[in-house]
């Protein structure tokens, strides 16, 4: 743990000595009061009887919402439409048209008995950022556009649906709000039909830029500002079945039992101890356990577990894995047990954000007085898909409490509004060069 | 493990110090060739399309192998009769009428996929004694009773009828074979509506015997002929509820969690650890173990188990309980997280089986020539419902690799007749005196 603190802090130190840039356009700031007032203005809808936002993608409330935001966008001058994904889309023209455009934002959705931040955040510090751009008569040499994906909670449905991710066969999943994503699509003004024309190709973007809450309480404790991602973890995950003898728990002595649980208990304190074993921000999960047919009087034959682990290097990940198999031989060999793995084949890559982007994101931030640690994201965003269609950026600002997926997500006006900044002056300095 | 071999080894050894004591009747024998080809015969009852036996209480094959049964005790001179409850009883006189019953017995049904030993055995060792007596004239002191528990399985169901406690709500519950209660003992020839009037009081038999295949593998992996049996455990059954935090488990850090299933998983290595470190039988299980709503990508915020021990002393199990509620502090402090034990009230008290029938046996195997070993019951018995009426006593024999419930159930010839014949000089013995 204390490894960890320590590293951050001697990351924050070496960069200060990286050479501070003038900022372009170096005193204009966004609008911390407005970017807060629509927020809390956009926390009204889908307002449930309990008192909760609801606003799952395509809900009454996402529906509403997003004409609410569109109108908005309208209003800062963009050129909006709803891709045939239903994404929402809103561009802004550069000087230069023949440059790509840099892209920036984030969703409206949200999960069930989710919060006010998570996604929105992003989508309204993108509006924001145009607003400033307006106020000071500023036009990009890159055209500028806003996109605001549906479904990302739904599993970057938006986003993928850009990329080409997202199959055909996927469109008659449910969706949280009942709907099927095909029929989602359809209910947020989208067509199922043409999916395949919204598919952008690698190098369509100059750059694309998200800023998120952070989902963990570490800037928060740290009383860091914000967090220059690095990356997106990559994930793996593996079913763990312990097989043992299910026995009678009365007249089964306890020293010839074949219990189970007993192993799955040391391999779930195993698994944690390999993971915590390695420096780095890596994560190790266990996250459901069962004894099927289990009853209080039957000494457990089988328990299944599920394992999953992240982090930014995928050999790191399969290094782990590897000690983690090693320790479930001793153990299965202790308790007179088998355990076996089964790779679950669902694992997704990391994401490296771009290191130029990175750069220019540290520079800003120095110049802005806006503190930062480096830091990985463990969880997955919009940002990870655009990866596939030019360089990314990624900034986190602090979560009250690590808090997310909760109606309690909060993040103050002056935490958002830096975030904001540092997202406005590195879209100016990707713009400048 | 291997203190509780050796305590077993020194019982034995300094039980061959206890006088020797001339066996009434010293020469006669059961019939094993006879106890064995009955059993055989009875395990062809109730044959299901799978080849296995399935003589579930109320079931047709239990129907017709208790007319069987009850033909074959008629056979043997014996005064048959279905209570009202379903038991099978089955008298005979006694020279001196004014003398409270020897009873001896056990039941004929089966768990479903169970086997034609436990239960069978008991029935048809009580039925050999009677053989055995007719065949050298002997007339008992004592009145005989051979007493055949019906749905022993569904929870004594027979033998809680004699002894008031099976309560009337108890009749509508579902049995194994889909009747109620009340239909099953209604098909078996009981009446219901009648079961206050099978009830017996304290001292209404002089002591009550049973043989019962050990379900275990301790007498067979230590090569002892027979156990004698000093009680059957008491069991005591609780909840345990051990609350973190769920939390994401992409972006929160390993050293910011609140696992409830690391703490569950170190509670279940400590119960372990400390049943195990308590000299004796005494065992301690965790059968049952979920993580409510829980998700490879949820770090566990809570954790539901079940906890059962069981042992011959209640004061054993609530020291040994009181050892798992310090080490369940210790883990919750140091996994930050809480842990809670609601007990279930289900608890059964010990039943200890009478010391005097207990020293008849010692001595009666030692002229038999039969080794034997102390042991406590972890398994319930009809035997522990007649505690209540009259002393008790109960003698295990091996289980082929302590199989049970099963339709591999397996002792031998020999290992039958071997229990039988101390059965039977335990009744000789207790009718002597």
């Amino acid at each position: 743990m204390k490894a960890r603190l320590l590293s951050f802090s001697l990351m924050l130190i070496s960069l200060v000595t990286i050479a501070q840039e003038k900022l372009t356009y170096e005193n204009i700031r966004v609008n911390a009061e407005r970017l807060e007032q629509r927020i809390q203005e956009y926390a009204k809808f889908g307002i449930n009887e309990k008192g909760e936002p609801y606003r799952v993608a395509y809900s009454q409330g996402d529906i509403e919402g997003r004409a609410y935001f569109m109108e908005l966008m309208k209003n800062a001058g963009l050129d909006v439409h709803i891709d045939f994904a239903g994404n929402i889309i809103g561009k802004r023209e550069g000087k230069n048209s023949s440059k790509k455009p840099i892209a920036f934002g984030s969703h409206l959705d949200m999960v069930p008995r989710g919060g006010n931040y998570d996604g929105t955040l992003g989508s309204f510090t993108a509006l924001e950022i145009i607003e400033v751009l307006n106020e000071h008569n500023i036009t990009t040499d890159h055209p500028l556009e806003i996109m605001i994906f549906q479904n990302e909670e739904g599993g970057l449905v938006g986003s993928r649906a850009l990329t080409g991710n997202l199959k055909t066969e996927a469109l008659t999943q449910k969706s949280a709000s009942g709907l099927t994503l095909e029929e989602g699509i359809r209910a947020i003004g989208g067509d199922p039909g043409r999916l395949g024309e919204v598919i952008r190709k690698k190098g369509d973007l100059a750059a694309f830029l998200e800023i998120h809450i952070e989902q963990s309480k570490v800037l928060e404790s740290q009383g860091i500002d914000v967090a220059i991602v690095e990356g997106i973890v990559g994930i793996e995950d593996w079913d763990i079945t312990v097989t043992g003898m299910a026995n009678h728990a009365g007249s089964t002595p306890m020293n010839d039992r074949q219990d189970a649980l007993i192993a799955a208990s040391k391999l779930v304190l195993a698994v944690n101890e390999v993971v915590r074993s390695y420096d780095g921000a890596q994560v190790g999960s266990i996250g459901k356990i069962s004894v099927p047919g289990g009853a209080p009087n039957i000494i457990p034959g089988r328990v299944e577990m599920s394992l999953q682990m992240r982090d930014l290097s995928t050999e790191k990940i399969m290094k782990m894995f590897g000690d983690i198999e090693k320790r479930a031989d001793e153990i299965a060999k202790s308790t007179n047990t088998t355990v076996e793995f089964k790779n679950l084949n669902l694992g997704t890559t990391p994401t490296i954000a771009s290191k130029e982007i990175q750069d220019k994101m540290e520079r800003a931030a120095q110049s802005l007085g806006i503190s930062f640690i480096k830091m990985q994201s463990g969880a997955g965003h919009d940002v990870q898909e655009m990866a596939a269609l030019g360089p990314i950026g990624l900034i986190f600002i602090p979560s009250k409490e690590g808090i997310s997926h909760n109606p309690k997500e909060y993040s103050s006006p002056s935490q958002m509004a830096k975030g904001a900044d540092l997202m406005l002056h590195t879209l100016l300095s990707l713009d400048k060069h």
